[in-house]
């Protein structure tokens, strides 16, 4: 697990492949999975909204409006369930690391966030990588947030090895493993929530899982196998 | 990350760290986190209990005895609380890298297991190292499986970050992060289900992690603040 120093402050406009390769562009080799935190993602996006600073509610309509269900509500706490499909805190609405009076919305489709970085990557090093995007979400029944995969692009972010013998010669029960999400975890263990380090490489995972990729159809739970919705 | 080979297969009465220690002694440096699975956990702890083969509900009643409270229920998959506070698949009975006919269950204390194994790491390596005890959960909406810690020892299962700045001098919002099940899943990346390696090492983490920690105080939530129960 590499962290890349040296990215300057994303504006909205910014291109991240850009700003990596000219950041880091010796640093990555072949085959490298670069995990991006989501708030510089939505950054260069344009997805900072200004609040409405005479209105104290303006936050919570802003999470109203980025969530299609909510799922659970307990005093400011909102979890609900976002147009992607993911249920989190405050429908992904982040007000940490962005400018004093705005909030960073999700990437649109941070599948295609992810495809993005890595054409433009591929364009101006001309190296084949992975990219993760990703952000801290909480869990039920488990204090504590991690960092898990919302995009990703040139690597499964599930790999499924049921059917494979396990150690003893038996058959493997449910070994649907979320690859992407543990790389993010990971990543997030050199970036730091306060060390502002929004990018950092992983290296030398299994070459069987870069492939094509997408959170959106292997990951989001649909709702008819869910248990929890 | 480093995965530990040539642990031998583990059976009732072992002692993880003697068989740490003689297969992999060398490899250790202070500071390091050791993740051991649950698995060998178990199998040492003498948490394998045989299944009566003339039943063929021998499976799912030894779930429901391990279980407080069912969460849910779908066919033959039971979503239950356990006795340390978990919930998660069948109880986390486990009937794979297990003899045929048998099942592993959870251990009685995975703290006082990690503690254990710190300790007698110590004694025989004059280390000072963290262990976790890792095993493989699934997710409520989001598909797919990651490690989670359900010990440790030597380090804080949850870093508290609250209350310090972020990168743009604002105090960061919510900022507990559960790096022991991101180490979980961080050292999952090479030890993989199928390949039958079931320690590996984490090498540099924060030093300020390294402080007496617990899953099931810092992990485990509380019921009377838990939406998801």
């Amino acid at each position: 697990m590499i962290p890349i120093d040296g990215i300057p402050e994303v504006v909205p406009g910014d291109r991240i492949a850009d700003l990596l390769a000219a950041a880091a562009g010796d640093t990555f080799l072949a085959g490298d999975v670069v995990v991006v935190t989501q708030k510089i993602v939505s950054k260069a996006e344009r997805r900072l909204v200004a609040l409405d600073a005479s209105d104290p509610a303006a936050a919570k309509k802003l999470v109203e409006r980025e969530s299609v269900r909510v799922v659970r509500r307990r005093g400011d706490l909102i979890i609900s369930e976002t147009t992607h499909g993911f249920v989190c805190a405050n429908a992904g609405v982040d007000l940490s690391n962005v400018p004093e009076g705005y909030a960073a919305l999700l990437p649109v489709d941070a599948d295609r966030s992810a495809r993005r970085i890595r054409d433009g990557l591929r364009a101006r090093l001309d190296l084949e990588l992975a990219v993760i995007v990703s952000d801290t979400f909480g869990r039920p029944w488990r204090r504590g947030l991690t960092d898990v995969a919302i995009g990703v692009a040139g690597i499964a972010a599930v790999v499924d090895l049921r059917g494979n013998e396990d150690a003893g010669g038996r058959t493997l029960q449910v070994t649907e493993v979320a690859v992407a999400d543990e790389i993010a975890s990971a990543a997030e263990l050199v970036m730091g929530k306060a060390s502002g380090v929004p990018v950092a490489i992983v290296r030398g995972v299994d070459r069987g899982w870069l492939r094509e990729g997408s959170v959106r159809t292997e990951v989001v739970r649909p709702h008819a196998e869910d248990l929890f919705r």
